[in-house]
This record gives C-alpha cells, sequence and structure tokens, in this order.
C-alpha cells in the first residue's frame, strides 16, 4: 500500500549505492561498514520552521541547509562524510513540497557523495532532524580543546553574510539589489567546508564551524582548551556585498561578531607551523585569513582601532542549545 | 551562559563512558570507535506527541519509549546497541519535566549500556527522535529478506496487549483493575527483546520487531523474501491480560492481527533447523511461539477454526512511514 512518502523512498533509492553501504534503506536498520583505522564521527542537528527558517523558505533551501549545516559538522570536525539518516516532521503530505524537498536533498547528498541510510517521516509541525556519519584516521579529528596560548586564529571564507541576511529578512535593513541574491544564498545554503577540514587535519590544533556566531564560537574552543583569544576586528574578512551594504560600525560590529550561521570554520595554528600553513593554504587555494591568537588570558577580547569593543551579545541566545558529541 | 537545556547535558555527561567512545558530548560531534571485524547498524525513529503518545504520557514514559523502539531495531536486527544521539524539540523549558525525562532515559540507557552521544534540543512542539547504532558480527545481521519457503514463522512474548491498551485510552473498551497497570506499561513501557535477536543470529533466516501489526509487519518479511506465509491464529500467544479483558472474537481479532506497539520479534527459522531451536529456546529460556510457516504463495494467510479470515487492515494506517535503513 503506497503512502504518501513513497515518494522521498522513491527519490533516496534509486541513486547508486556508496560501497560501504551493506544494506540501506528498507529494513529495521541499515547495515554498514567503517573503513580499517579509521574512527566514526557522528553529530546531529535539527531545523524547526519559525525558528532556523522562516516558514515560507523553499523546500529546496530548507533540505539544502538541514544537510549543508550537518555536513559543516563534519567539515569542523575535520571527517570525510559518509552517511546520513532523516527523521522528517511534516504538517500534511504536500507531494509538489515533498518532491522539491527531495530532490534538493539528494541533488546535495550527491555532490558530497553522502548516501541516506533511514529515515522516518511524522505527522505534525515541520521539522527535519539528520544524523550524520563520517571518517577518520585514528587520531586525526579536529576537535575544540587542544587550542595553545600563542597559535594563531583563523576563519575560512567572509564573516557576517548569513546575519546581514537574516536582519534583512527580519526588516532591520534593506539590502541593495545586487547583492540580495549573494546574502540569501550565505544565509540559506552554506557551503560546508569539507574540502577545508581535510585538509587542516595536518596543521589545526582546534577547530569548529561558526553557527552561533564568531566570538561564542571562539569562546567554545577557548573554554575547552582553558585559554584565551584575541582578535582584530579590522583582520575579519568581509566580503564586498556586506561592505556596500553596512558601513555604520554600530551594525556591523554585532552582525560580524555575534550573528551566526555562516558555517564557516574557525581554527588555530601552532605558531610554529605557521608558515608552512600559509605557504600550503596558497598552493591549494583555500580562502581563510588570519583574526588573532591564542593567549592565556580566558575569554575572547576583540580589537577594533586599538579599543577592546565591548562584546555585548556572545551568539544568538536562541531557546535551542545543542549539546553535540 | 548556562541553558536551560544543561540540565540535560548534565544529567548524560555526568555517566560513566563506554570505551568505545573516544570523545562523546560537547565537540561538533562524537568521535567513536566500530569494533573490527563488526558492521555498523543504524535506524532512526521519531515519536510525536499525540501521534505516537497522548499528550498527557509522563516524561518518564516518553522517554523510556523513545528509546526503547530504537532499541527494538536493534532486536531486529540481531545488533549489540552501543550508542544514540537524542534530537527533542520542546515546547517549553519546564525543569521538573526535563529532569524526570532525562533521569528515565538515562536508567535506559544504562540498563542497556548504551551511551547518548549527541544530542540537539529545539524549541516546538514536543517530538522526538533518536537515531540509535550498533554493531554486528560482519555478515551475522538479521534481515527481512531471507525467508525461505517451509521455514517456522515465530513470534516472541505475547501479541496485542500495546494494541489494547492503546484501544482503552481511546475509549473503545474498559480494562479490569488488576490488568490496567500491565497493559499500560506494554504500551509505555515496550521491553526491546535485545537478547533474544542476539541468540536469534545463530537460527532466524529473517527477524522483524512488531511494531505496525502482527499481519502488517510479517507482510514485510514475505514482500521483503517473495514468500507468502501462512499462520494459525489459535497459536498466536496472548496474555492472560488480554484474554481476561476480551473474550469477543470480533475485537480480539483486529487487536492481535492489526494492532501495533507490542514490540516483539517476529521471525523465521529455517525448517531443518527447527528442532535445533526449540531445544536451544528452552535451554535460554525465551519466550517464543511458533505460529505459522512460510509459503511460496504470496501475501499472509491467517486461519481461525480452519477457516481463513479475512484481514480487514493491515497495520494502522497513519500519516507516519518509516523507511528505515
Amino acid at each position: 500500500m503506497p503512502s504518501e512518502f513513497d515518494i522521498i523512498r522513491q527519490y533516496f533509492t534509486s541513486k547508486e549505492s556508496r560501497a560501504d553501504v551493506v544494506l540501506g534503506i528498507g529494513d529495521d536498520a541499515a547495515i554498514l561498514n567503517v573503513p580499517e583505522h579509521h574512527e566514526l564521527i557522528q553529530s546531529v542537528d535539527t531545523l524547526v520552521a519559525g525558528i532556523h527558517f522562516p516558514g515560507e523558505t523553499s523546500p529546496e533551501d530548507i533540505a539544502y541547509k538541514a544537510l549543508a549545516v550537518n555536513l559543516s559538522d563534519m567539515a569542523a570536525m575535520g571527517a570525510d562524510p559518509a552517511w546520513f539518516t532523516l527523521a522528517i516532521t511534516l504538517p500534511n503530505d504536500d507531494e509538489v513540497w515533498l518532491k522539491a524537498f527531495s530532490e534538493s536533498l539528494s541533488l546535495l547528498a550527491q555532490q558530497y557523495n553522502v548516501q541516506l541510510i533511514g529515515g522516518d517521516t511524522t505527522h505534525g509541525s515541520l521539522s527535519i532532524t539528520i544524523t550524520i556519519n563520517g571518517f577518520v584516521p585514528v587520531g586525526k579529528a579536529l576537535t575544540r580543546n587542544k587550542a595553545q596560548v600563542n597559535d594563531k586564529v583563523y576563519v575560512s571564507g567572509t564573516i557576517g553574510d548569513a546575519a546581514l541576511a537574516l536582519a534583512a529578512w527580519q526588516g532591520q535593513c534593506l539590502l541593495r539589489d545586487d547583492s540580495v541574491s549573494y546574502l540569501n544564498k550565505r544565509l540559506n545554503c552554506p557551503t560546508a567546508q569539507i574540502e577545508l577540514g581535510l585538509f587542516l587535519r595536518e596543521y589545526a590544533s582546534s577547530c569548529i564551524d561558526i553557527s552561533d556566531g564568531l566570538i561564542a564560537d571562539l569562546q567554545h574552543i577557548t573554554e575547552s582548551s582553558h585559554v584565551g583569544a584575541k582578535i582584530d576586528f579590522e583582520k575579519i574578512p568581509l566580503s564586498k556585498e556586506f561592505c556596500s551594504n553596512l558601513t555604520d560600525e554600530a551594525l556591523v560590529v554585532p552582525l560580524v561578531l555575534s550573528g551566526g550561521d555562516d558555517y564557516e570554520l574557525c581554527f588555530t595554528i601552532v605558531a610554529d607551523k605557521h608558515v608552512e600553513f600559509e605557504n600550503a593554504l596558497k598552493v591549494r587555494e583555500f580562502n581563510a585569513t588570519c583574526i588573532g591568537e591564542i593567549e592565556s588570558l580566558n575569554g575572547v577580547r576583540c580589537f577594533l582601532n586599538n579599543q577592546e569593543i565591548e562584546i555585548q551579545a556572545t551568539g544568538y541566545q536562541h531557546f535551542d542549545d545543542e549539546f553535540k558529541g
């Protein structure tokens, strides 16, 4: 007896299977092979309509973001992503929505060579929970707890774009026509920095992805590592789209320091590997910028024009709290 | 800055860690070791308030059932459960509720030696998604697709208890005072048949857990295995509590055949292992009953007084659909 959700099954089971998936969708559980000499890396993230994305977000963007934020956790660990389970709660059985959702999810999954290996669809308010799995060679995972005094602090890409798009969506500012598309894409379709994460295995002493805000996430590193950090606001890389929309420091500073959702990586490089790392960065053409360094004084301090910025909100304090392993 | 959910973190991170958990809660992902020569078994199940349990169910029972139904998937695969992630969406930050929920979850987790290795708490309508992980020696997982003609069909425990409790809760019948407690426990706190699942690795040709109803779940086996099955209604084991409440065949038959939520195992034993299996069952003191056999004719047929029962509803056709891997 076909159900309204056979459409999802159909989209996902028609794809080719990874060689390490012994049995995928269709039994009580999946049967999987973790490669020898590798550790399994696993994480879960839920997106709830109205909390993590506006209710009117397209099914394509919801699917993209739901998987991308999970892939981003794999990037932050230096893991090679492999499989995921999907639990989706839906208010109704809108086949057009489901088709668009599943096609977008499938496309992104193919792009990263990750396979859906189990799922559960339930009836209720829209929310999507993905548990993602990846691998690292034993002992090579990037964690938050090994930053050391004098390490350099880096971020990938540019910071604040997603927060600016969210602020505009919330009616706090207007965006120039020529940057709306770029900025909304940064909010709705973040790019998981998987390749950078794999590269960082050889260099970084700690790593996290920026989901809660630069300061809040860097604080996760400093607290886990029992150190502090000092960063220069002027060194934080901003996109030309961000800069062309915002020049007022009073607006720029909180978006850059406390806005989340960029899903760039924030990581630390041991001081004596710094030059080697900078050279390797150029060869591999990764986009990463040194914004400060780890110090012994606890907490994260940020300087602008040689003055310490008083940091009001360290990350958006929403109701949610990830207590991710 | 402590959040209302630190209470969950506190309850779960204070427990001892399994040796195969390299890094648990507190980073972007967990780091885990799958034992050599074993496959990873993974499954996801969501419980939504008002769909999978009445809104007034106690937090203790919700937590118990959320983990138990996932453990049951491990039992159905013959897997040894190890770790789980928890994604919980909550309407508010009721600490008393959270404490009761997390303590109950923790107790059951300890009982089965499974460890929470990641989580995400979000704000919205109450729902709980657990992704569970377990192991089997390579090639030893129990699946749905290897039942063969002449195999014997078995069920563990007794069937229909949970469906009777649900029917009473829905006002369809009244329960005798002396069986209310037993029957509600069968509905709210199902026992995952982990030990039986491990034992069945050496004997069963196929296995499933009974969540949708005996006929519906046996049909999953027969369809996956491209066979059929014939069962005798009189052989289906019923509890004395079930029998003392219901004697009217018109009520008994649909509850036993189509009621779900028992989380007993339904499995098949190859004909020539049948006697050996029966002897081993007695030694190990597992409670399992032969109710019929696999035949070549497709579909599942059930006989009562030598007459084929017309099976109206093959499992409760709710909105939900597990497309589990």
